[in-house]
């Protein structure tokens, strides 16, 4: 491959089958497959999707979700806590779009009321373990007074309970992911029972990538939602969602220096190109990356590991022993698998397929 | 302030006042000021430079230097170890500019010689205890054996020594910074007393913000090079290098949820706004930004601290007290000091100064 810079590279086999794999469990389970376009933020790889019979999409942002629509989804869903400041843009697109937002309080729905002018649909988040955003699920009062503020709006229409069960990224085994998705699929199943003879058609969506990789049984379950499945990474391989096989990017870096005593190796490729994130390792230290060889054909992992110690902005520190370094010039390239793809691809905002084909991501700013 | 989701804010006077007193600071000592662009990334804010006296500058990638010769620099330093494999693009810059590349090994300087077509001058790179990347001081054959690649070829001159003290970001006041200062400018010094007879007109650069903004004397060097202090943040408030004054920028964050009994409040502003960047504090947690309250005119510190604890791809999760939390609502703009400025910069992509004006920084791809 003839990359001179830090270049995200894509394999598109590899994505389509991570694609066509998560599609087709959605479609044994009977579940809508909503998938969260976070990740790949890109209008191609959206069709990749629409190509699997995809119709419908989430989104991080209202931004995104104009992004996305822009190039014909016509059903988003914006799975982060309405921003009402927003309302502008959110009435910009609910004119053209099936719109779909998401309450976790009833003062942000209160504000949104106050501007909206065509109809959105309303999830309501449920806290399922994550402690982040969300109504905790045994706090009826408040969902219902959620609820109320849905109900006393002919613009606004219930559509379902939301969750994503994020305390999955805690876990380093496939066992402990299907532990964390049967206890959030059994709080969602039991806060949706409590509305379901006054909302007869409401859903219930889940959507983190550990639960939907791992767990084969989604009954009851009406949507999923995973997003970095698309990708993984090895922060996923950690969790236990994945294999070696399934990573569909890697930034292709240039070697620029060695030193052989500290066993290192030094790349073109740092923290605006992988992110700062990093994944503590069994011996208390950080993981950046993991490195692999690049082919003709995309990459292979070689039979010894060498890693990314740190990141500064531009530089990357790959620790290695002996043997791979004696093989190591300046102005090789090297493959870094990165700990979380989201955050990587954000930083790259394009990539380049394993024939050279450029792939625009939603624009930066 | 009337912004709605997040958004870089750039205090624009005391983004000047930093650079006037940098300046300053390097016209007192008679040393070349080479500010690194690497943190600011925009042709805007390097006009604010160029209106301070400053006609050279520092950047981290050859893609920013061909940005910012777009912008009429004509004398720029490319900060990083030389990669050959770009030299097709050095050459294109070479032709028009006065370009400046960073030599840390043989095989690199003999790679780009096999292609390069125009003049360029190369600095060595010193590592004065940072351990990334630069030749050992007392690697006086490693030095020559550079020089000799260097002198064989009419295309490359010998410019000077470059080190970055990255050591200084261990340091946790002005004390410390100094120590680290002294000693970096004494490996300097004694490295280039070797070379001065042979090359009479080498200069001693140095670089990093730290020791730029604590130490006042820099006699016997030549160049300063920092970066960050443009900025600055809480990062290097922690380090000793600036006060909360001298911080220019500030990420406005709208609330969008509120968990009182958590004492946490949820902003739209996550790692792709802020980047993962963190700094651990003294009870062994990380930190991901400072939280300020933002005015008509800038941002004021409060009288007590909410911090930032964590950070997802959107949502910044907010450690806030009873009282600070009883004042806010959904809908409120909250600001965050960014632990590292240079990288919040880089995933924002633009900035708006207080009175709302877009400042644009270079593409991201």
């Amino acid at each position: 491959m003839k990359f001179t810079r830090p270049t995200l590279l894509l394999d598109e086999a590899r994505c389509r089958a991570n694609i066509r794999r998560m599609s087709e469990k959605a479609r044994r389970n009977e579940a809508l497959f909503r998938p969260h376009f976070k990740t790949h933020q890109s209008q191609t790889i959206g069709r990749w999707f629409r190509q699997e019979g995809v119709e419908v999409c989430t989104v991080s942002s209202i931004r995104m979700a104009a992004y996305f629509a822009e190039d014909g989804w016509k059903d988003i869903t914006v799975a982060f806590p309405l921003n009402y400041l927003e309302v502008a843009e959110v009435n910009r697109l609910a004119s053209k779009i099936q719109l779909n937002l998401l309450a976790v309080n009833k003062p942000a729905l209160i504000g949104l009321l106050q501007d909206l002018q065509h109809p959105v649909r309303i999830y309501i988040e449920i806290d399922c373990g994550d402690r982040r955003t969300g109504v905790n699920p045994s706090d009826g009062k408040s969902i219902d007074e959620i609820l109320a503020v849905i109900d006393s709006s002919p613009l606004l229409k219930f559509h379902g309970l939301l969750t994503h069960a994020g305390h999955s990224y805690a876990c380093r085994s496939g066992i402990e992911i299907l532990r964390v998705h049967q206890q959030t699929t059994q709080v969602m199943k039991k806060a949706g029972a409590r509305l379901r003879t006054r909302y007869p058609e409401l859903i219930l969506s889940v959507g983190d990538t550990p639960t939907c990789s791992a767990a084969t049984d989604f009954s009851g379950i009406q949507e999923i939602r995973p997003g970095n499945f698309v990708f993984y990474d090895i922060m996923q391989r950690a969790i236990g969602s994945c294999t070696d096989d399934n990573i569909a990017v890697a930034l292709a870096c240039p070697v620029v220096a060695i030193y052989q005593e500290r066993h290192e190796v030094i790349v073109h490729g740092g923290g605006v190109h992988l992110s700062k994130d990093s994944l503590k390792q069994e011996d208390g230290s950080m993981l950046f990356g993991r490195v692999v060889r690049l082919t003709d054909k995309g990459w292979t992992i070689p039979a010894t590991t060498m890693t990314v110690k740190s990141l500064s902005q531009e530089h990357g520190v790959i620790r290695a022993g002996d043997s791979e370094i004696a093989g190591l010039k300046p102005g090789d390239l090297l493959g870094i698998l990165p700990v979380h793809s989201c955050m990587t691809a954000d930083a790259m905002n394009e990539y380049y397929t394993l024939s050279g084909e450029q792939i625009a991501m939603m624009p930066k700013a």
